[in-house]
Formats: C-alpha cells, structure tokens, sequence
C-alpha cells in the first residue's frame, strides 16, 4: 500500500461513502445500486468512492458485446450469463444504451427479458443511459465496471451498440470483446458496391470490427453465415489471437458452449503471453493521463476568473483575438500569479 | 486589432508560414493545399497558421451535408456547387471520410464524379481522412473550414458520413446542416419495431436527424418519401425555425433551387435573428476551452519527468496507488515546483 491512499477522508471511516464501500463489498445490492449512482453523477464524490475502491480492481474478466441494434445481443448476453452461473461465477451486466426514444421499446423489452435474471443474488444488472455526451457515457461506463470488479463480480458483461467511435472507447475498457453480427452477413458483402441501400448496416459493422481488430486481439461470434476477417482486420503482428467465429443460436442455447470455450481461451491467451498485463497498463495510463488533464482542467478554472475567460471568447468572435494569443496569455497570467502569490 | 496579435513570428513577415498565407489569400491553390496540409498535421506551426489566419474567418456561410452512405451526399453537393457557382459564388468542399477500406471504391468514385468542378478556380476540394481518432479527425475539419473561410471562399460544404457523436460534433461546425436520407424512409418508420434486420440505417439517421434537431435549428433534405420530424426532434422553445424537408433528385437536379432557397433562407434567419451570432460565440468558446485544455497538458507534460508519470503508471496498474490521489499529487508537485524555482 502507499501512503497516498491513507488520506484523511479514507482514515475517518465515517463518511457515507466509506459505509457505502463495506457495505457494497460485503453484499449489500443497495449499496452498490447507490455506489453505481454517485460514480455515475460524478464529482468529488465520485472520485472518492472510486479512490477507495480502486485498490480492489483489476480481478474481473471484462467481456464486451457489441453490435447493431437487434442482433440480438440481450439474449446472448442472457444466456452466457447463466452458463457462467451454472459454473459458479458471478455476473455483474452493464447494458450501455446511448440511443434515441425510437429503440426505446425494444431495449425495455430485451430489459425484461433479462428480470428473470433479477431474483439471482450472483447476477447484478445496471442500465446505463445519459442525455449527455457519449464521452461522458464512456467514463461512466469504466467507472460502473470499476465499481462491480471492486465489489467482487468474477465476469463483467458490458452490452453496447456498436456504432460510432464511443462505442469503440467503451469496448476498450473490455478485455475480450465479443462483435455479434446479423444473419446473412457473408451474402450481403459481395453486394455492398453494387448496391447501397441497406448495406450501411453491413459496413458499420465491418467498421466496428476492423477498428475493434486494428492491434488489439478479439473475439468475434456470429450467428448466420461464416465470415472471414478482412486482412485489414488481423491483430498486430505482435499478437498472434486470430479472432474465432462462432455461430450461435441464443434463444436454442446452440453453440454457447464454443462461446463459452472461446472466451476463456482468449482469456487464457491474455494471461499466458503476458498480452492482458501490457493491456492494462495501457487502459490504466490512458486513464490516468485523462484524469490528469481533467484535473488541470479543473485546477486551472478554480483559478481563473470566469469574466476574463468570457472577455477572452468575446474579443475571440469577434476576431479581434485569435484562440492560440488567448490561450497562451491565459496559461502566462496563471503562472505569474502563482508566482506573486508564494513569492 | 489586440496587441496579442503582434507576436514576434507575426512581424518578422519572413518565416515560411507567412509567405505562405498572404499567396494563398492572393488566390494561390498550391499554397492553399499546403496550408491545409499544415493544419492537417497539427503542431506549432498548425497553431502559427491559424493564429495568422483568425483575423479573416467568419465570413463563410459553411454548410454541412451529412447522412448514411450511399444517401447521395456527394452528388447534391456536386449540383449544389454548381448553383452556387451559377451565381458567381466561390465554394469551398471539405470531404470528411472516417470510413473504412470498405467503402473506398465508392468514396473514390463520388471523388471521381467531383473531378469535372476541379477546372473551376472558384471552387477548392479537399478529401480529409486520418487513421487516428475520429475526435481528432472534428478537429482538424474545424480547422480546415478555418483555413478556407480566412483564404476567402464564400460558401464551405463539409461533406461527412452521418453516423455516431463524432460526426455530429463535425456537423456542429456548420452554420446549417442539411441531412440526406435514402427514398422509402417515410415507409419504414412503422417497421422498425417489427422488422429489425434492415433497418438500423433508418434508426441511426434518425437518432442522427433527431440529436441534430435538439436545440438547433437545422435545415433537412429528403430524396423520396415525405417524411415529418418527430416531436422530440423539434427546434427548442427559444428558436422558430422549423427544418424544411426537400424533395430532390440530384441528378436531374429536380429540387434543387428550392433546396438553395432554404439554405438562403436559413442563413438570413441565423443573420437576422442574431442566432448565428450566439451560435458563433457558443463555437468559439467550445472551441478555445478545448485549447486551453491541451495547451495547458502540454505545458504540464514539459514541466513533468516522463519517468514519473510512467512510475505513477506502474504502481496506479499494481493497484498500489489510486490514480486520483496520484493527479492530486503530480498536481501538488508542479504547483510546488512551480514555486519552488520563482520564490
């Protein structure tokens, strides 16, 4: 242990998040249902539970599943849940769901669909959705997986949609994940060029899969036709995990169990070749130079006065100042006045 | 004119970058495609040609023209350029492409198609790709329209695929925004719940058309069936402008003046109610509280020992020390240092 971890506000032992922490830790769902939301809401707070949480992490196996909206990624998601439970494993599910009213109703019906999975004290389920920004979507998505690793869930399952780049960062915080794809796939890329209505899908998936693919090994599985990996898509040369395919028909249970096999493989690979150590050194310092830049972000603002960064703007639109001048005029002022102040 | 203007670099009058401003605002297109090219690659001298090139920006009406590939995109803008430069209109294209090796042939193709408006010395296309982060890829198209609205063309198209936050953050960019959709949308919209395979692409531009509407007035263009906006897609309550649907086929040029009327129509509404003003001001204060953040990491990581941060790393992945006492404390160390060296 450091001694940066035995801050006053972790030694009193009576803060309400400290309470939260045993509590969450020695079983207590509520606790962790209320932990989720303060890490969630952020703040000081947030920062707080996750500082006396951190040195608990780092145990789970992190799986994402991702995919276009209907793939059908809630039901797998339900069925690997219980072929890990029928093993003795505990679940913790993250379901990111950064989309608009219009999914809304199936994602309340993949939702209820996965209550049969509520009333078993090994499987803890929380939804993720923000107004806000899907950056800020993707923090809190590493956050909640902070939380339910420090908490003592074995296998963390995050489902997110996968479209756009955020997608890609929350996949990041995973370490397998696994793409599913729709039926029909395989046919359909041969008519892409030819034919462009409806293939976007197809093409956002691919997408998906090649930045998923580009230097990092993964899983994929897919229900439907067989797909090969485009040479674009390979792992980095110092890899040498070729991404799986497995065909799987969630609601029939068919091909779980290669799934299954398929994971804990790659989890092995990652343990075996040293490949999840150097992974999460590179999570943890992408983090923590995010934090740090936050951090100043913050510091910087606490010292400077809002109406000299508003006179700023507006000098700026009117093109009397440019941003570059501004900003480093700004970055002078806050040396020199830490200069006066201790001087 | 600010003092802040007058750096040393500015009135020196000789350094590369200087040269290469004044040729390409006297209408040189080599010069333009390198200072695009300097941009592009960021850095000090990225920033030199910016700060140099502030003073002249504002005056372009840039307009966004985004939706799903294969949407038509790239012909509308094609025939929209045409009827600008009808007019005797100067037009500017920034083609935004974050796709994959996928979609390259047809990509390739629309540049292909775009190759007979190169003749025209009123009209400048630029092609903006990266391999890196779609964040980075909204910030050098940012920085892009910069760059040809200062050199003087009068209407900027920025054309990008419609999909994910990334694109809406370079769609933000605009002064209007026109979203293509595909023909035989209207029909679908009752579909998506029943039907999921096929119909993703019609989810996701909406949700697109929909986190566009939120708060921002928007023109919109529409190929096909009459489609309404959805309730929660509305202009907010302190803006009047509804977004128009117009029904074209680009290669006739069917609809067209009417889509040109529009934007006309949007401009004034942004000139003549004083939202483009706000909406300005809110860019350019967005834009330089991203500066500041990342000039002031720099400024940090030069007064840090990389050595330090990587031993912070290696104990923060130990989990030996939570990463946000370790920010608390490399922030102490620099202020600390900070005054060190001036007391």
């Amino acid at each position: 242990m450091n001694e940066l971890f035995a801050s006053p506000s972790h030694r009193s032992g009576l803060r309400l998040e400290d309470r939260l922490v045993e509590r969450a830790r020695a079983g207590d769902r509520r606790a962790m249902a209320r932990l989720l939301t303060v890490v969630e809401t952020g703040g000081p707070d947030a920062r707080e539970v996750l500082a006396r949480l951190y040195p608990y992490t780092g145990q789970a196996h992190v799986v994402g599943v991702t995919g276009a909206p209907g793939a059908g990624k809630s039901s797998l998601v339900n069925v690997m849940t219980r072929a890990y439970r029928a093993r003795g494993q505990t679940v913790g599910i993250i379901a990111v769901d950064p989309t608009s009213p219009f999914t809304g109703g199936a994602i309340l019906g993949d939702r209820i669909r996965m209550q049969d999975l509520h009333g078993d004290p090994g499987v803890f389920i929380r939804s993720m959705a923000t107004r806000g920004s899907l950056g800020g979507l993707a923090w809190a998505t590493r956050d909640a997986i902070k939380v339910l690793d420090a908490v003592g869930y074995q296998v963390i399952i995050v489902e997110t949609v996968g479209a756009g780049q955020s997608e890609v960062d929350i996949a990041a915080a995973a370490d397998t994940t696994i793409v599913v794809t729709v039926p029909g796939l395989g046919d359909d890329i041969q008519a892409i060029k030819a034919d462009h209505d409806g293939a976007d899908t197809v093409v956002t998936q691919l997408r998906t899969m090649l930045t998923l693919g580009t230097g990092r090994p993964r899983q994929m599985w897919h229900h439907g036709a067989q797909v090969d990996l485009p040479a674009e898509g390979a792992p980095a040369a110092n890899s040498r995990w070729i991404p799986p395919i497995c065909k799987t028909v969630a609601v029939k249970g068919e091909g779980l169990p290669d799934l299954i096999r398929a994971v804990d493989a790659h989890r092995a690979y990652l343990e075996q070749t040293g490949e999840g150590v150097r992974r999460d050194r590179a999570r943890v310092r992408a983090e923590f130079l995010d934090l740090l830049r936050h951090t100043l972000l913050e510091h910087l603002m606490a010292q400077l006065s809002v109406d000299e960064i508003e006179a700023r703007v507006d000098q700026i639109a009117r093109r009397e100042l440019d941003p570059y001048a501004a900003a480093a005029h700004i970055l002078k002022m806050t040396n020199d006045s830490g200069r006066q102040v201790h001087r």
